[in-house]
């Protein structure tokens, strides 16, 4: 057996304890399956006092106060970062490429924002530079679009990226609550931060989907130039008028290579309750890739959480114990292409629209008549209620539709004097099978 | 960048053409992610003058009459081996890997039977024996076993895993079809074999299950030690029951590690409707995988078909072409355990009755009797239809009850006189998440 892999874990928290645990119990198991030996050298945490139920795991491991000095450390092959963010995360995984050690990452901010440099500065020191963890929990979905699928031209990608987000819908859906209930009820829960932005607003979702859209593309998207918007708005009377006509309602990454460029968007969009994504539900995590030979794939498993996390940080180490070494993006830096990107506006695809209006005679004639004039075709239009002169609920579903247009006559239904509210718009997306 | 792989492929059948077509659309993507081009350097198959509509892509490759030759060219580094059975596929990839040269393939059939040989045959070699394609088409599912959650154990794994029985089953809950006119149906559309008894007796998901629990335990499954039932005794009666009950009728295989050893099984089986694997519809494969730290993982994609197995047995030439080189069934064949497998009699779960009885009093009491001497508990019965004197189906629905006491209520069920025809029984699997 050749000399044992020794690791620097940098963040002992939920994510770095599950990894310690993991270890724990099957140091073995591992040791089989990739001819080494995969140890804890060091390890680096804010409080080396804190009882982290890790029992004698760490007996004997090294720590240091600080990840830059962990990923200099000559016992450490390989720097595990899982302390998450832009700061010293940073400093530790650049350290640790420049003096030639591979790196593995669960950290999507951190990638999404400087991953190009980074992927730079691993292929310059000639190794690894992981990120399974990043994106879908313990989903393999890097491993998919990096080496499962790699005979293939992605066409497609539409994934459920972020399980607080998908948590707040499907508990919408069940108990009919507002978004402002349900989001307490996940923070009650531990499901939300006390400061949520980051997974409802979209931005968690977004970070995952420009690392997907990345390597499925073999072009760096910026996260930038991702179109975000969270699930805020959305009401319990969407969910309930979606499931009537046959949707979910989800928030969706997608990308997808069209005529006019690349769409990577963050949006909430209804699919069909037929659909393999209607049913992911809760804190789970799915992705649908399409690929030309492929054909169209569902990977569904657990997007969070100590033990898939930990699972997916491993499934990286155990590739570097194998000696498996990719770019990060799946090509070479040099080799990336350049892929122009598609604004939002020239999304096609059918919506559903909800107005809340005045019940008078001719309010829908004059709805129809600004969809007709923005050639926005109409697929099925109900009113629900009868209640004259008093505000009631119009939905309309459309056929395929440019995004521009149907701003446009958002905007012109919302100037109307008997539409009361700013309408609702939510995308439908089919996610078609071949 | 380095020398080019040169691939020898033998048969040019479905899969074959598929694998020529993709490597001419995406020869150079593939280099790009690789480092090296991937090339044909020979092929072999029957006819050398059949019209496979592969246009210029075998211009200037070397045609081989015999699949040993083929294997022995020197021009070839790895064989693909796309011939399938247990002849002259077997020889070839032996001839192969004795000259110390790697192997793909998509034989189900030859690993199930010979698998632990070539193993040993490949490891003695040293070069890699890969086969993602012989297991669920285009789903990465050995990858996800061997890399992706090589730091779990896995629990228990649950499968559709032949695209023929499945469609035949989704087409009799569509249409309310028998069997025989679902089969024949699948027949007309080129989905079944003329003899279909390798589908739809379970035997094809019974080699790829034998397969992915040798993988997942890391311990050798004997293809003869399945147990093994197929969906010929299937009636659209108990397909509309089912969808009454709540569930989808699926034939699934299972792997699960229990205290009495190993259960390896492939039958029909309730799924509740709520769970992915009820939405594997049609010609899909559905693989579902726990792992004690990854939790419940689902996947989903086309499980046959030239351009999902083309895309597999790409994924494991990229492999060789980036130098992975792992054990065939993730473990050196040394160092694999030994499990001994569970009798199904010793399998505990709920299952589903049908009986069709004479609608006359003191039957169902009977029938109660039976179930209440062998400890059997009823979660729900029900009597379908009022005909005095005449034949009506009987439901029932049992708790958790092991499969022996199980057997011997149906054996004494169906001695009744009052019971017209053998009882059916449905296994009833929940795949809970946990």
């Amino acid at each position: 057996m050749t000399e044992p892999l020794r690791l620097g874990i940098a963040g002992l928290g939920t994510v770095g304890g599950g990894l310690v645990r993991l270890l724990d119990a099957h140091g073995d198991r591992l040791a089989l399956r990739t001819g080494r030996r995969i140890e804890i050298a060091a390890v680096c945490a804010r409080d080396k006092t804190k009882d982290r139920g890790l029992g004698h795991a760490l007996d004997g491991v090294r720590w240091h106060d600080d990840a830059v000095a962990l990923a200099r450390d000559a016992q450490v092959d390989v720097l595990v970062e899982l302390i998450g963010g832009n700061g010293v995360a940073k400093d530790a995984v650049e350290a640790a490429l420049s003096l030639g050690k591979p790196v593995v990452t669960a950290n999507k901010a951190l990638l999404a924002h400087d991953g190009l440099a980074l992927a730079r500065a691993a292929e310059r020191a000639g190794v690894a530079l992981n990120f399974e963890a990043a994106v879908a929990g313990g989903i393999p979905v890097v491993k998919a679009l990096r080496e499962g699928f790699a005979g293939n031209r992605i066409n497609a990608l539409f994934g459920i990226l972020n399980g607080t987000s998908n948590y707040i819908l499907t508990s919408m859906a069940a108990t009919g609550a507002s978004f402002e209930s349900a989001l307490a009820e996940a923070q009650a829960l531990g499901y939300a931060e006390a400061d949520p932005s980051f997974d409802v607003d979209g931005v968690d979702a977004a970070h995952k989907l420009s690392l997907l859209a990345s390597l499925a593309f073999a072009a760096p998207v910026d996260f930038s130039a991702v179109y975000v918007e969270g699930i805020r708005r959305i009401t319990a009377l969407d969910i309930s008028f979606a499931h009537e006509l046959g949707f979910r309602i989800k928030i969706l990454g997608i990308a997808r290579a069209t005529d006019h460029g690349l769409e990577v968007r963050v949006h909430p969009a209804m699919v069909p309750e037929g659909t393999a994504l209607a049913h992911v539900d809760g804190v789970y995590n799915g992705v649908v890739i399409e690929g030309d030979f492929v054909d169209q794939m569902v990977f569904e498993g657990r997007g969070a959480g100590a033990g898939p996390t930990a699972s997916a940080v491993m499934a990286d180490i155990v590739d570097i114990a194998l000696g498996l070494k990719l770019p990060l993006y799946g090509v070479p830096v040099d080799r990336l292409g350049q892929i122009a990107m598609a604004s939002i506006d020239r999304r096609i695809g059918a919506c559903y629209l909800r107005l809340s209006v005045v019940d008078r005679p001719g309010v829908i004639a004059d709805i129809a008549a600004i969809l007709r004039d923005e050639q926005v075709s109409i697929e099925s239009l109900l009113q629900r209620g009868r209640a004259p002169g008093e505000a009631v609920p119009v939905v309309i579903v459309t056929h395929e539709v440019e995004e521009a247009a149907m701003r446009r006559a958002l905007a012109r239904m919302g100037a109307l004097a008997t539409v009361l509210e700013p309408p609702t718009m939510i995308r439908i997306e089919e996610i078609k099978r071949a």
